[in-house]
Formats: structure tokens, C-alpha cells, sequence
């Protein structure tokens, strides 16, 4: 088959590539860091869109939609954001184009805007200053309040899902009477966040709260959950932020509150993005191709009838025909690949290329015994069935195989964490990959410092840490705790 | 009620944007011409959304994402195209802001892009320049894709869903290997937009085509669903484009036939947008707010307590509990709106004002009597019924509701479509407002020649159009089929 992928051992990162491109998720564009997620890719996404948004509106979130664009002068009004963010962004500048005196399109010099605008890399200005007009009183309160948008940050060094000039994302922005209200939310979604990536995509994750040099620009804690790839290297793959007073006060929000006080209001913001399909796949996927959990495959159970001639397609299809009316009356989505095209070997390639997690084969024996073969995706092992209760049977299997990955994934993430207690352990392990708890003296500058020294940075401060004295890894000062790091993505 | 709207009569423009803004579905926002969608505008646009994506899906289709920036010099390929488009756009000159030497924010100008990128107004360009890359042989056709996303057209004078700078739609943009097999593709999509408005907006339309000047740029024909307003304009309510092989040509997109042969894709696009909420609002809207087709409401029945004292408001809830579920068990959405902060008649009105088909209010003698009182939005007829299998009745009701909603927009389309045999009598019809039937000569200097004396255009070409002699309105020339004329949005 042509579509080889590079093996993981050879060169991670091209076996990344070569997967993205080979099983029709993505490819890189005519615009220099943007990509076309294409049909199957974004199916995927679609059902990741589909699990959050029921999760975010089943803890009482609405949708609504804000400008792509704003204006310059927002971005000055919240100090530590700004630094954050301005720095790469896209800028509106004019409104027309026209034609040159050579009949050439060229840029409209006398429709140059007053105000420069900037592609949103993110909404908190636009939506405080929206939240401005909706926020009067406490009776107002909470705004519980999600996008489903498109973000423009700009990039020099992109890769497909992981790190591109615009990606797709949700962004919840929320509201809130209360200090504590407001930490609750941030907490509360940090949590929604882990449920997802591990009883969905099946990827285990740290939950936790971010040093300060990796704080979310603007925010006061941000909480996030970190995922371990196969290459040994951590991914950031949710984040929520408390974001204290500061926007309400940089976008004069107040209200009067119950006891008629004015009083600013206090915020959240969270979001997670299109890279978790790039977390998906650095989780699970192996030398074959994708291996997609259950729960987030857009096609769950692929059928691939072996036939030599026209007559035996035709007695096949039949028997499949009730063999898909027994999945779908169980929601399963199955494809049956009828192609006379394709060869079923090239056929098994491709779906296993592209991740599905159970494969059934039927022949004309199989028509004979009343039988099925039946493989999984995930261990690639095959069994051949009885197609009697074959409903029941593919969806506990679909069951085990979820479960399998999310297992598989943690033993991983178990086998590649360490504890690091001198600083030459310390670097070696970080050299080698995984998630590396060591002491740290809670200070900016050292955190700073073992980044220069080692790429490594703090990912996660798990949440109900361990506390236990010992020396900072670097400067040997006294700590309290130990932090996670790792190199990222 | 402090929300009182405008009459239609009085000033019908104030009437629609009090409404917008009253009702909660979106309001102007801090960058010129950009709207903010509301939640409840916005939840609007998601059971369209849900509707249309799964009409799409029923028709072989798929959704992908293409980049929201296009190269500037994608948009000289198609000729027509440019022009109609190249002239409102926001141009992205610069990625990245600084602070200057007074620490003010302001564009880097070390940071010009070498070529200018479009914030797409459509994406015929960046997604036939890609098609390129997926189409080689006739095994690869038909592509059927559509994207769900915000463009960008600069727009002078804007209007609350209507005519705004950024909008949120969906494209559709396939590629065929024959002629027949496009055109019939672009048929089949206008008729789904047809289905769509009619069967689930309650919005009569007629179906057909454009004269040659209202075409889209880059069409070789252009399919549309019209309707009519209340104040007797047209509002296009969705194009679907038979493109020919410009774009393919443009993008030298070529495959390899059947018969072996090098030959250039045949493609079409379609689209509709959340105009189709400002239609929604003008087609069935009263003095009183909103009225929505149950079918697109968000919410199809509130249910509205009356109560004196704590204890009666527990009474009714566990009464209302029951209602509840028998309506949940029907799939019908329902809001009990048990705010102990506001009275009932603030309640009523606020639901009316927002569309909600039906509204049940419960006071402490229904609990006696077992009944509701039932009110339509509608109509705005009440009757008290007996709560004995209220989920089958209000079932009935929904159905009657939405019929009757869409009957009621008929008739008024039909009291206003008007034939005109002379130009006197055309001129004031036209005036009046409706559609008005009339020969034309079939030429673009006719066309226009009415638009600049009258503001009147052609907004259809009907499908199955009858037959007919006669003389155009305005010239006297022969003409051998009346087409629909009107004011439009």
C-alpha cells in the first residue's frame, strides 16, 4: 500500500505528519500557517463539538457569538494581557481593494481604517466590553456564556492541529456576583475538561493549576489538564482561568449587589481547541495509522465484505443489511465499504489507516457458518463470531476497546513518570522524556532558569499535591511540594 | 412593561430593531458594523443549524473547515468574481503590534506582509485552489462539502442580521464530473432551501433563478429562495450557484475521465446565513414581539405559575413536574419559569415577546380542577383545558401552530403578489409593496433601467415559470413570460 507512514521509532515527528496527511485529517494550505481540516478530520472534531456542547450546556452554559474583530485599543486596557498577546496577531488595516492603473488589485490606500483592527486570538476584551451593557445588578449575575469561534494567533513555527496561525475553538467567558463563585466555575470546568479527555478521547490527564510564568495572560490562577505523549513530551490540553477582577476593572463592569453595593464583577474564562485532535493522536495512534477511542470515532465499525464476483457481493449484502439494522438500532455507526474498486486488503489498510476501531469481514463462508471475523483496531487481534446477538457483542467489544486505550494510555503515562532528586537525575530524565516530579523553590527566576538550561517547564501543580519538604532541584532552597515538569508542546 | 416595541405601522425599521434588541437576539457591538448574537438569537441559529447540517448529511454531505484568510491574489483568477467581491473587504496588512516609544500600542510595520491576505467573503478561491490538490481522477468526484463559518463583507450601512460586516453561514461547495450532474446538484440544494424555510420556518418562498444582474459573481446560473416581508419587500433567503467550470479553470482544476481524458471539474456553491433570522423576525413577528414556528423554537412552551405565597408555588411545582415530563417524553422543549422576582404579567409579556408558540399558566384553582390555561402566540387565543394527556394536546397544538403560522404567511404573500400590464400601473404597485408580476424584455439595460426609476428588481425567474405573450413594462418589447418584481432587503 502506498499510504506507509513513517514508524514513530524512525522520526516521531514525520510519523505525526505522515498520519495527518495519510488518513485524510488535515493538510497545510495555500496561507502560510493555516490548514484545510478536511472531511474526516473534521467529523472528529464534530463529535468532540457535539460531547462538550451538551456538557457545557448541562452545567448551564448558553451559546452566543462575538465579533471576529476588535478594536486596537481594546487590547491596551488589561496590562499583563496585552504583553500576552499583541505580540502576533493579524491586523486589519484597510476595507477596500481596487484596481491599479495596470488593471492589477492592489490594496486601497483611501479606505484606511481609523482604528486598526485585530483578529481575535482570544475574546475576553471584545466580550468585557460587551458584558458592560448586560451586567447592572446582581440579578444580572452569574453570565454562564460559550463560543464556538475561530482564533487567529500568529505563528512562525506551525504544525497541523498542534500550533497553527487560526484554529477552531470554544471559549467559555462567565460572570460572577463572588469571588468564590467565580473560583468554583474556573474549578468546575477544569474538571468538565478531564471528564472529557479521559472518558471520551481517552487520554488520562494531570489536573492542576499553572505556575505563574505559565499563567494565561490576564488571569489570576489558571487551572489546566496535561496529557503525556508517546514521544515522552507533555501537551496542554485544556485551560481555565480565574481571572479575578481584572477585566471587569480594565471594561468597567459593576453591578449593585444585594446589599446595594457597587461592586466589579468577577470573571472566568476556559477553552480548549482543535490541538486535542493532535493530543488524540500523539495518545493512542500507532506505526499502522490513527487508533481512534469508540466514543469520539465518526465511524465506529467498518464492514468489508470479501467477494470474488457480482453474485456473492450480492448474497453478502444482503446478510450485512441486517447486521447494520442491528448496530444502528444500538447507535453504532457503521460503514459497509461496497467498493468493487478496492481490494480488501487495501480496504483493511485504509481503515485501519484512518483509526476505526472494529473492523468485520464477511465471505461467502462466513455466510455458510452464520459467522463473522471480527477485528479490533486497537490490538489488531482478530476472532471469528457467531453473527447471532452480533449487536450485543459490538458493543460490549466497543466498551472493552475504550476502556483498553484509556488503560493503555496511563500505564504509559505510569511507566514514564519520575520522581528526580539531584539535578544531574533531574536533566537526564528530562532528556529522556515523561513527566519528571521534582522540588522546586516557587520561584519565577528559577523556573525560568531550568527552562534555559533544559527546555523542561513546570506543566501542572496537581491539585491536592502531596506536601513534603525537600530542595529545589536547581538552587537547592526549600520546598514544599513537588511539581511536574516536563518538555512540551 | 418598559419593553414596549414600536408598531410596525408607526415606523416598520424601529419596529424590527426594537424587536432584535428587546427580545435578546443580538445587538450592535463596539466595531462598526460587527453584531453580537445574543444566547437567544444564537439558539435560534442552532436548531437551524441542526436542521440544515442534517438535511446536508441526508444529501451526501460532509463538513470540512477552510482557512478564514485568502491570498490576495486568488481573488484576480475569476474575473467576474473580483469584482464582485475584491470592493468590500477587510485587508490584513500586518501580523504583529508593539508598543512605541511612549508605550502606546501600535502597528509593527517591520511586520508587512509581503502579500496582503483577504478576510474571505466567500471561499469559491481558497477552496477550489485546494480542490486542485484532491481532484485527479473521476474516482475522487463528486466532492460534496460544505463549512459552517464567519465571512467578512464591508458594508456601509448595516442592519441588525440583515446586512452586516461579519456573518455567520454555511457554503457549500461541490465538485462534479459532468455538466448535468452539477446543475442538478444546484437544483437539488435550492430545493432543500426551499424545504427548509417553508416546512420549518413556517416561510413560504418562491424558487427559481436570477436575471443575469443579480447573479452571484463567478455564476453561470444562480438558483434562490425569495420571500416576502411584512411590509412588503423581498428578502433572498438563500443562492444555490451552478459555477460551470470558472473556478476550475481559475484554479486549473482538471481530472482524468472515464474515457481517459483530461477534463476540467464542473462545481456549484450554496449558502445561507443568519439572515435567515432576520426573515424569520419580519415574516411572523407582531406588535407584541417575536412569534416563532414551534419547529425553531428554542423553547416551544413556558410554563408560567401563579402564585400568592410560597406554599401555592410548591403546589404548582410538583403539579407542573408532571407536565414536565410528559412533554420532555414528547421531545417537546419546555421552560418552567418559576422566578419568584417577577409577577405573571411580566412574565406573559416578556415569552410573547420572545415567541414562545405556547405558554401554560397555572394558578392554585387549576390544582382543584385539574386544568391549564393554554395561550397560543400565534393567535394569542387562551382557553383552559384539562390536564389529562396535556402532552398529546400540546403536541396538536405545536403541529396547528406551525401550520397555521405558515398559512398566515401565505395568504399575506398571496394578497400581495400583484400582476402589472402597464408601466403606471407597475410603478404604483411597486410603490405599495408585495411582489408585482410583469413582462421584461429579457435585457440587463431594461433591468436596470427599472431599478434606477422604480428601486424595483427582479428577484425571480420562477421554476416551471407558465408561458405567455406580452410586451415588457418598461420598453414595449416582446416578452414571453412575466418575472417577479419587488423592493428587496
Amino acid at each position: 500500500m502506498a499510504k506507509q507512514l513513517t514508524s514513530r521509532k524512525d522520526n516521531y515527528s514525520q510519523w505525526y505528519n505522515d498520519l495527518v496527511v495519510k488518513a485524510d485529517l488535515a493538510e497545510n494550505s495555500a496561507v502560510r500557517g493555516s490548514m484545510v481540516i478536511k472531511p474526516y478530520g473534521y467529523a472528529i472534531w464534530e463529535k468532540m463539538q457535539s460531547v462538550l456542547d451538551g456538557m457545557f450546556k448541562d452545567t448551564g452554559h448558553q451559546n452566543a457569538y462575538f465579533p471576529l474583530f476588535i478594536p486596537k485599543s481594546f487590547f491596551s486596557k488589561e496590562a499583563s494581557h496585552v504583553e500576552g498577546f499583541a505580540k502576533e496577531c493579524a491586523v486589519v488595516t484597510h476595507y477596500r481593494l481596487k484596481n491599479d492603473e495596470n488593471g492589477k488589485i492592489v490594496v486601497d490606500d483611501d479606505a484606511k481604517l481609523e482604528e486598526e483592527l485585530i483578529v481575535r486570538p482570544t475574546s475576553e476584551t471584545i466580550i468585557w466590553d460587551t458584558y458592560r451593557k448586560w451586567v447592572q445588578s446582581y440579578r444580572d449575575l452569574p453570565v454562564l456564556v460559550n463560543q464556538w469561534a475561530n482564533v487567529v494567533r500568529w505563528e512562525m513555527r506551525t504544525r497541523l492541529f498542534l500550533r497553527t496561525a487560526e484554529f477552531l475553538w470554544q471559549e467559555g467567558h462567565t460572570a460572577h456576583a463572588t469571588e468564590s463563585e467565580a473560583l468554583e466555575e474556573a474549578e468546575k470546568m477544569v474538571g468538565v475538561y478531564a471528564d472529557f479527555a479521559e472518558k471520551f478521547m481517552g487520554v488520562p490527564v494531570l489536573q492542576g493549576v499553572k505556575s505563574p510564568n505559565e499563567r494565561f495572560a490576564g488571569a489570576v490562577e489558571t487551572y489546566c489538564i496535561e496529557a503525556l505523549m508517546q514521544d515522552g513530551k507533555a501537551l496542554q490540553a485544556g485551560t481555565s482561568h480565574f481571572l479575578g477582577q481584572n477585566f471587569a476593572k480594565a471594561f468597567d463592569v459593576k453591578f449593585v449587589s444585594r446589599e446595594n453595593q457597587q461592586e466589579y464583577v468577577w470573571a472566568t474564562s476556559w477553552g480548549v481547541s482543535t490541538r486535542l485532535i493532535g493530543a488524540l493522536i500523539m495518545a493512542h495512534s500507532d506505526d499502522n495509522g490513527l487508533v481512534l477511542p469508540p466514543r469520539i470515532a465518526p465511524i465506529q465499525v467498518v464492514i468489508v465484505p470479501i467477494f470474488k464476483n457480482e453474485e456473492q457481493l450480492k448474497s453478502i449484502s444482503e446478510y450485512v443489511e441486517g447486521i447494520v439494522d442491528e448496530l444502528k438500532a444500538r447507535n453504532i455507526s457503521v460503514k459497509f465499504d461496497d467498493r468493487d474498486t478496492q481490494k480488501p486488503g487495501f480496504k483493511f489498510a485504509e481503515w485501519e489507516l484512518k483509526g476505526v476501531p472494529v473492523r468485520l469481514a464477511i465471505g461467502p463462508r462466513d455466510l455458510e457458518n452464520g459467522t463473522i471475523e471480527v477485528a479490533r483496531r486497537d490490538t489488531l487481534e482478530k476472532e471469528t463470531l457467531q453473527v447471532t446477538n452480533i449487536g450485543e457483542k459490538i458493543d460490549n467489544l466497543l466498551i472493552q476497546i475504550q476502556d483498553n486505550i484509556f488503560q493503555k494510555a496511563l500505564s504509559f503515562r505510569e511507566d514514564n513518570t519520575f520522581n528526580a532528586d539531584t539535578w544531574e537525575e533531574f536533566t537526564q530524565r528530562i532528556e529522556q522524556g515523561g513527566f519528571v516530579l521534582a522540588h522546586w523553590d516557587g520561584t519565577s527566576e528559577t523556573e525560568q532558569l531550568i527552562k534555559d538550561k533544559t527546555k523542561a517547564t513546570i506543566r501542572v501543580i496537581p491539585i491536592d499535591n502531596r506536601m513534603e519538604e525537600g530542595k529545589c532541584i536547581l538552587t537547592g532552597n526549600p520546598s514544599q511540594q513537588r511539581v511536574v515538569f516536563a518538555k512540551a508542546y
